[in-house]
């Protein structure tokens, strides 16, 4: 399968990090392996919107294989990888081994419950398609519970929503249930008024959006209030129940009625960076992720690179880089460059530089925040920015064109077509009988 | 919640039947309730769309309260039908009860395994969006295993897709995954030739399509063979396992190694109809549909009507209608018609009769073949009359105008971007939850 003369580059992850370092490879000299344990690119910026009824699976996601059909020096592996030895260059997968000359890591962060992982039962995080489609499952399931509830108490905190967390998953994710219950909903049940609904956003910093700058969240939080979302500051979640959500604010603790909470808050890396920390003794940050060097290399392993969500790189600006997708494409373009220039015998010692685009978060039709260089905009222009730059990075061309026809339809008609509430149904026999075959050639499953 | 003056008429199930009985209300002087354990109406003719990942659950599934957002006099109740009183007017709900003075079922019908229900797991039917997410996984997974597979003989059995049942759905399942071999998946594999793939079409009669006349389905057979599906007719499946379907030929038995089995044979009616069978002593067919009147009621019950797949309906011309969504369709619009005018005080006596406007299957890009009154056509003007016609019916027009785009970007592109491998996680700890609580006005779970 593998050439001995090409050196071998391996890429883990399938995000924005790894895609754009594998593209880069194009037409190069050295044989490219991207491994995920998906079969597709997921558009993670829009997953709220599958989350919220706006946008179906597949229009935020791509298969990889579609991606490098054209690139045939780029092999696809749809694998997990258990275990990385830098010394032995090999990579250890659910279902075999894979030797690489350099490797890219770049399996990036999920969110999770600050020690309470008892809470994802009642509390789901917004990382996966599954993920969406639990959330926007619940969503709709607590309106049609609220529908049928004669007890008005009950009925009361079906029609209560939380969401921890103001950053701008939260916002975008809060702000996407206001426009639901206020406009898409409306005049949909006969027993109850959905516009009734209380959508509650807690955040544990002082003010939602916390790397923007102050006027800009101020901006947010009134658009979240025109669209009937509480903003909370200063709430730290103390306790999460099917019926209930204990917080605390200051010295006060209250416990607040509902069905639904949807989890935005805090950041985990990626398992791999613990893997890095073991095996080739790299230094972690509190969150997990991957301190490296200027080259976005790990310290004495010139081989092995770690990007994206997953890296910690301070050495810009003394702060870590935001978790956000440009910083991962320049950092997946930047480490195949230099690659490619090692392999040509000209190695660059030029260390990575983020380009700061600017950064935005969206509230809601017509409503976003947006911090361009020096430039503060918000409202209507900040939205339209929002909008035609993410759906211009969407992979796939006719995902483009039609998620922006979806989208404009959903916009003059305040249309969520896709709000459909669909069964989780066990895992196929099948599968599961492939998955407890001994390791071997055996078809992976995705975890 | 009810108006005890007006007439209130109760329709179970949102499928075609269902939805036009409802539609046909607007503004009429009757209270309606429409009750479906499923929230959205399912778009069945091109659920195999999903399946092969052309097309994405949201674009052929819109949700059942959007459609009557408008009619204020028609409700819509998300619940699961367990019995009805016809003599108490009542119908049992897992959760609740609810009165009727006229009642219309249209539960349709699913696919069976002869009695071999155990074959299920390893040869998932088409009826769901559940079942369609399932196959589509099934046979990504399918090319992904033989992609890794490095024994020769597995590998050919990963390779090979059996198609259980020879009418329109797996007619054109085989059809669609003809293309998604020969042309979608082209090129995105390194080890494997997708067009290598064996697709076989078992169908127990003498021909595909048997409800069509022998020269479509000659047609149907010669345009599947174009597309690299073998046809095998007389074929009876006599037993499905995890790595084999056993198929017998007259005397001939012989043993298939596959490891995706899927099944579009067999039909059964939904539950009720047994229920009605019980509680008001109606005859059955022996695929356990509604024997109706000629008017669609139920002897001795002229206040219940079966229309749509459960009804078998012969007066017309001694055999039962087609289970087709036009004859639902034309069903739940007579129906209505004949209870508005029992309410303004003129019965009609008019019976039911079918116009049928033709029959159409699709086998591929430009391959399809139509009978429309005496004529027959097929190929290219069959393939656009199919698609025209079918994106027509799409309930909710954004669905129509942005499957058509997606229809004609696949078209130009061969591809079908929704070929997701999606996983199917556990219910949500709470929704089980509220299951297991005593019934009473509770959340009902779609089964």
């Amino acid at each position: 399968m593998q050439t001995q003369k090409q050196h071998h580059v391996v890429i883990i992850g399938g995000g924005f990090g790894g895609l754009y370092t594998a593209k880069a490879f194009k037409n190069a000299p050295a044989k490219i392996t991207i491994i995920d344990r998906r079969n597709f690119h997921l558009f993670q910026p829009l997953l709220y919107q599958v989350a919220t009824g706006g946008l179906s699976p597949g229009d935020i996601a791509y298969p990889i294989r579609a991606v490098f059909s054209a690139n045939k020096n780029v092999t696809v592996l749809n694998a997990e990888v258990l275990d990385i030895d830098p010394q032995a260059k090999e990579i250890l997968l659910r279902d075999g081994k894979i030797q690489f000359d350099t490797l890219v890591v770049a399996t990036g962060v999920s969110h999770h419950y600050f020690g309470n992982d008892e809470w994802a039962a009642d509390a789901p995080g917004l990382k996966t398609i599954e993920n969406a489609l639990d959330i926007r499952s619940r969503i709709l399931r607590a309106f049609e519970a609220a529908e049928r509830e004669s007890d008005p108490e009950i009925r009361r905190a079906w029609m209560n929503f939380v969401v921890v967390g103001g950053g701008p998953t939260g916002v975008e994710l809060a702000g996407a249930l206001g426009e639901l219950a206020n406009k898409t909903l409306k005049g949909d049940f006969r027993n109850i008024d959905p516009t009734e609904v209380n959508i509650l956003l807690l955040e544990g910093a002082n003010r939602v959006l916390p790397p923007y700058p102050p006027e800009l969240s101020a901006k947010a939080q009134h658009a979240l209030e025109r669209l009937g979302v509480t903003v909370r500051p200063d709430a730290l979640v103390t306790d999460v129940r099917p019926d209930a959500v204990v917080v605390k604010q200051g010295e006060r603790t209250e416990q607040i009625a509902t069905r639904t909470v949807l989890w935005a808050a805090g950041m985990q890396a990626s398992p791999l960076g613990q893997v890095l920390a073991n095996r080739a003794g790299v230094k972690l940050d509190r969150a997990g992720r991957v301190m490296v060097e200027p080259d976005l290399s790990l310290a004495g392993q010139p081989n092995i690179f770690v990007i994206g969500d997953l890296a910690h790189f301070a050495h810009q600006t003394g702060q870590p880089l935001p978790g956000v997708a440009p910083v991962a494409m320049q950092q997946g373009r930047y480490v195949a460059g230099l690659i490619k220039a090692r392999l040509t015998g000209q190695p660059t010692t030029k260390p990575f530089e983020y380009f700061d685009k600017g950064s935005l978060a969206v509230i809601g039709r017509n409503a976003a925040v947006a911090q361009i260089g020096r430039l503060k905009i918000n409202g209507y222009l900040a939205w339209l920015a929002w909008t035609f730059i993410h759906i211009w990075y969407l992979v796939g061309f006719d995902n483009k064109l039609l998620v922006m026809l979806q989208w404009a339809w959903n916009y003059i008609t305040w249309n969520r077509g896709a709000r459909l509430i669909t069964e989780q149904v066990i895992l196929p026999a099948q599968l599961n009988k492939t998955e407890s075959e001994p390791v071997s050639q055996k078809l992976p499953l995705a975890k």
